[in-house]
């Protein structure tokens, strides 16, 4: 079916709340809005850093990590592994959080990771759909006039800062604490 | 407007994506759903830890940290600050991330940052409408048996491990790259 236009919506602020949402005038349905998490990593391999080539709009034919939208019922690092396998076949391994970037202006958080092939002998990448090229470069020879995206230069640069520092692992879906609170559940709505 | 009742959403692949979304049956708009990103902290004062109790389900009763959903517009250190002010009316100075935390079976990804009183020589608090009691605690007198949630757990324990360290800040929106990159606002939509 083809998007034929937007939902009657009305800017209210529901009851309870303090902020405007958007309310369908039909039905009351409230449409919550959030920023999104956007996943990626800087993948390296003796010191060569895993670039990707636009093949898609925006940014078409300029470089960039894999990165990309965390998608419902993934961590942070599955989705980054995720989309490190979609945008260049690449298999890889988490190594630490680089980077945790605000982009208020356009509802983004990125988390960024340092990460490393999941097998450093044999390290394997080929272009996804979404990808025109992928290449390992070394430092001086990355593409610095035809990257696509401010937060790649940012996250390439926080990369070479952290290089020969442990980085903090991120945790997922922690197990019940020993002592047994709470269901996970729990955290619905709360906090 | 009571909300009376769900629009009526078909679950389909749209067009050029690759994942089942909820799309209207009336005028094909599509419900894109991705993870909400939580931010909250643990702010200290002199070793003890602020906690505030909550007046509200779920786990009214049970303490946690001062947290809840980033709104749109907000960097995860605003968002941070504001939750500190809603729930504990205190005023905080973000020190570093303290930990990541996926809650993927909710679609949670939680940004837990340290943090202390903005003025520590005269810290205050009292408790937000959210909140039946704020309060400081020593390490040992925290009551782990009334805590809200297992995340509360986990940040409290990363806080406790992380005493005396260096933390990596938050990069909130930061300045344009000095070569003159693409505006910030190619981000949308892209990586």
């Amino acid at each position: 079916m083809p998007f034929s236009g937007m939902p009657d919506f009305l800017i209210q602020v529901p009851e309870g709340d303090s902020r405007e949402r958007r309310v369908c005038a039909t039905c009351g349905y409230v449409d919550y809005q959030n920023p999104k998490v956007v996943v990626g990593s800087v993948v390296s391999q003796d010191g060569r850093v895993l670039l990707c080539r636009r093949a898609i709009e925006p940014r078409r034919g300029f470089w960039t990590l894999p990165a990309g939208y965390l998608e419902l019922g993934e961590t942070v690092e599955e989705g980054a592994r995720r989309e490190a396998f979609e945008e260049a076949e690449a298999d890889i391994a988490i190594d630490g959080i680089l980077a945790v970037y605000s982009i208020s202006r356009i509802g983004q958080v990125q988390v960024i990771f340092r990460a490393l092939f999941a097998d450093p002998e044999h390290p394997s990448f080929t272009p996804g759909p979404e990808s025109a090229e992928v290449a390992l470069f070394a430092w001086e020879d990355i593409p610095w006039h035809q990257i696509a995206f401010p937060s790649v230069h940012w996250a390439l640069a926080a990369w070479r800062a952290a290089q020969g520092r442990a980085l903090a692992a991120p945790a997922g879906n922690p197990p019940l604490d020993p002592r047994g609170v709470a269901p996970l559940r729990a955290e619905v709505g709360g906090l």
